[in-house]
């Protein structure tokens, strides 16, 4: 048996239990979640817990639990600050827990996205929370070790898993009806996929399709330049292509911040001025999103709580304490408008 | 025994044997590097491996080899997107050896980097790379269970494990050289920390002030706004610190890109035009630094060499290749010169 190096100081269980005046077994209860605590003893504990820098040793609780805190986290793309930013707060979720995140960069890979699914084979992973992007239902039914799973995301693989995401189609409608209230009259779209959209893609359309019907508007498909991936080459390639039509688009709605960035930075380019010529509007809220210059319109869906919904949601799984029917859970999103979008 | 659900198509060891026409024996030495193959053979059975899409079972090759193909990978700071762009390189390097790599964020956290280093006591891990922040040497030698470990990045632990790292000091002179041969006079730099310099603010400290002293400048405690962290709200706050000053500088540099993001936020609220007026300079080359309005110059570091030299060495302690003393590797950087600072 490996055992942990805690260092010579690290509290104990027992430390924990004197620091808040009550039994260990009532300390284990609160780390474990394995028995019901009252919120106002569940609180003392917490206080000790964080006053004394208490960590639960992984391998004593494997012992007890047959579970060892380790948790896996993948997403399709590691270089999204999107998925960076809702790691960090899936591992502060996890931490309130006492358990360890491991990532994994799947690249969208459906058969990476099965393994790890499968919690890649490793009896030492809990759980997995995973945002799809290439693997079906077909797919993910064909799995063979059913450890619990929690899905991200607007991926719709059936009534395979919990699955935690925000209202897509609803946020980018509000996002380009902002756009037309804003008196942008020619609004483009940057992030179709052709001739396979994902899901976020069909979704963001949709979305974007029915606040410009709602606002009596055409949806013109010269306006809707298909991109490969969403990164910013690819939205700055779409922004160059939309700058060669005979009659440019006032505002672009980019299905996400990297997109828009990199059409900004084309736009700039092409010596237009934001949002003076041409407004953007992004989706994800990323940090980078508040810092560039202009800083971007965008969507910022509630990361943190889509975080706790996904980590309370696997752990009460693996901890047996719901077996029923698989989960949609949806937090909200704001529409938060920055320079790149006010102008009038 | 839990057994890898890789599809019913998924191609195996003796298929890349008949395709590459060489014995099952030699595909399995080119895919655990056990055994050594001529350049030729290692060629013709890659290919065959990557024109299958064959990926080596993990539970097979452990029962084989006794080691799992998992790779530990730890970052402090998981939203910097440097470490990012880095972890897709080890991924990337690790997966042509068949590997699979799990990422953890310590925060910098020295226990949480202790745990990581002993591989979570976690039997499915072959090694670990870690940059490490908050860990000295004392507690690097304290860990239990001593699994092969490589570390990245300037601190430095003494003789404990491989690590790789680039040249800091000689590419923070370089760029602060290129900012003195652009014709700015009073060069402040962001990245200082007080009272606690880690290892990268140290080394990139030295390598401004040896490039200030050859140029027969004197180093301005002044020009140096100490930095709790290295993202971009702190160097926002350092530049608006630096632009209350009576005389204020005409060219920052910043130890990383994303202090100098944050300062170039700062000096356009400030109604200040870059490179005009001040001009700015990161370290990193993240991608972000390529589309900045305007786009910034920095220091790029090696990414693909360091993550290759970093999952070599790892791949041979663990195989038992190299059992000797610990080795120092320094893959390269260039000074990349962008619209932030290219005025004159």
């Amino acid at each position: 048996m490996i055992t942990h190096s805690e260092g010579p100081q690290a509290p104990r269980l027992k430390d924990v239990a004197a620091a808040a005046g009550v039994s260990v077994k009532t300390v284990s209860n609160v780390v474990t979640g394995a028995v019901p605590v009252s919120e106002k003893t569940r609180t003392r504990v917490q206080q000790a817990i964080d006053a004394l820098g208490y960590r639960p040793n992984a391998t004593a609780r494997q012992l007890r639990t047959g579970r060892s805190g380790v948790i896996a986290l993948a997403f399709p793309e590691l270089p999204s600050p999107y998925f960076a930013e809702l790691a960090l707060e899936v591992i502060a979720a996890a931490r309130r827990h006492g358990c360890t995140v491991l990532m994994d960069d799947t690249g969208g890979d459906p058969d990476a996205e099965l393994r790890i699914a499968s919690g890649l084979g490793n009896p030492m992973i809990d759980g997995v929370i995973l945002s799809p992007l290439g693997l079906d239902q077909a797919g993910l039914l064909a799995r063979e070790h059913r450890i619990p799973l929690v899905l991200l995301g607007e991926a719709d693989l059936g009534p395979v898993a919990d699955r935690v995401h925000i209202d897509n189609v609803s946020a980018a409608r509000d996002v380009t009806r902002h756009l037309i209230d804003q008196g942008y009259r020619r609004i483009a779209a940057i992030g179709w996929q052709d001739p396979s959209p994902r899901a976020t893609a069909l979704q963001r359309l949709q979305g974007y399709s029915e606040a410009l019907q709602a606002a009596g508007r055409p949806v013109d498909h010269e306006l809707l330049p298909p991109v490969n991936a969403y990164f910013r080459p690819d939205g700055a390639a779409a922004m160059r292509r939309l700058l060669t039509l005979p009659e440019r688009p006032d505002a672009v709605f980019c299905f996400n911040d990297l997109l828009a960035l990199g059409a900004m930075r084309a736009a700039h380019e092409a010596g237009l001025s934001i949002p003076g010529d041409i407004a953007l509007a992004g989706f994800d809220d990323v940090q980078e999103a508040e810092y560039a210059i202009p800083s971007l319109t965008t969507v910022a869906p509630d990361k943190r709580k889509i975080a706790e919904l996904a980590v309370n949601c696997l752990l009460e799984r693996a901890a047996g304490g719901h077996t029923g029917p698989s989960r949609l859970m949806t937090p909200g999103y704001r529409v938060v408008v920055r320079e790149s979008s006010r102008l009038r």
